[in-house]
């Protein structure tokens, strides 16, 4: 078998019951011992609850520096496919190299041809625009808006303005605990026929798709403080 | 149980050998009764496929007119809701109302406040994206390029420059019979230094991912006619 990386989300949240998990990855997980993640406690959680008879003190866990990607040493990590070992790299939920400093592993990896293999899992971004109605044959996802109230404000209008003019879906994701101060500064700028996509706590129990506009969102009083939410707004 | 308009991706080809999808999909799917389809044959093909003992004579399919969406009767369609079934939405390939005219659907079930529950699958869009190596933290979909050379050319060259400027993955798609000469546009328009992706046949057994410059892609002398690729871009 060729040395692959093999690309495998995991669950969304620790609430979330693990049957959007498909089968392959599972067992892919199972036939793997080195892994790469964001967290390692996290990771150990997650991939006992991929494969529930793992032998955790087998495994060979390297852990992404998030917070310094720019120390990693992507060649290195890679090491073990180098010496003939596929490898698993995970994120902390949902798809890896999405929104995690994994992306330069898996750019290493092309450069030193190694085969890359990305698994279907939970992605919350995919699953928010599935579930918006907002169009989805042409869509941006921004990250994370500026935090200073002024730049925010501009970077909705901005957004929303774009959105009118291309008849574009715009997703972006803020902190968890400051949910609560984007939702309502959306519904503060943002004009009365634009809709709002809030999707929360995706594949979980609780999980909430609201859309409407700012005053039909804002009459439901939401509270998403520290809840998973994907944002998004669609102007026609 | 209430309603629900449940959003259920499916295989990306014929070839799939189908543990990519989860089986909470499959026992959706054994669920339900009411389908909204894009092409009846092969939404029956692939419901058999999701559920062996399904029975398709008990099913009741209605069909998107993708060709005139206009005409579609959202409301009407989304009867079965109102009567208390619940229904399945499902595209050609992959995830529905993202590249087809599902999203009209979705939206109405907003409007009228039934549930929408999105189910996780294969996205080949965000399969290509983790398979890239590119900004996954800011990246658009763009659909399909202008067909006109000198439009498209330029559509390219526009894209690789808000790529730089902004360090965003680009991704877009094209009609399966003009891979090819996509992929000589884009090896002949953009800079030396540019990263191209080309994500062909995803969670088929043919799969094959692509990532470099023009010289390094052109030099493979790929063939992708009539193959299912996402193309991507990135210029750092």
């Amino acid at each position: 078998m060729v040395p692959t990386l093999y690309l495998i989300p995991t669950f969304l949240g620790e609430d979330s019951v693990g049957d959007e998990i498909p089968p392959l990855n599972r067992a892919i997980v199972a036939s793997l011992n080195d892994f790469i993640v964001e967290d390692e406690k996290t990771a150990r959680r997650h991939l006992k609850k991929l494969h529930s008879t793992i032998k955790q003190q087998e495994l060979v866990i390297q852990v992404l520096d998030k917070h310094h990607p720019e120390l990693m040493k992507p060649a290195q990590m890679l090491k073990p496919l180098k010496e003939g070992r596929s490898m698993g790299l995970i994120s902390e939920a949902g798809c890896p190299a999405v929104a995690d400093p994994g992306a330069l592993l898996v750019r290493e990896a092309h450069k030193q041809g190694f085969k890359v293999v990305p698994l279907v899992g939970p992605s919350s971004l995919l699953l928010a625009l599935m579930a918006s109605g907002f169009n989805g044959q042409r869509f941006n996802f921004e990250g994370y808006l500026p935090v200073k109230p002024e730049e925010r404000r501009k970077a909705l209008k901005q957004l929303e303005k774009q959105s009118r003019s291309e008849n574009r879906t715009m997703l972006f994701i803020e902190t968890p605990f400051r949910n609560d101060s984007l939702l309502q500064t959306m519904t503060e700028v943002l004009g009365p026929e634009t809709r709002i996509l809030l999707a929360v706590d995706l594949t979980m129990p609780d999980e909430l798709i609201v859309v409407g506009t700012p005053a039909q969102v804002k009459s439901k009083s939401l509270k998403l403080h520290k809840r998973p939410v994907v944002f998004g707004l669609m102007a026609d």
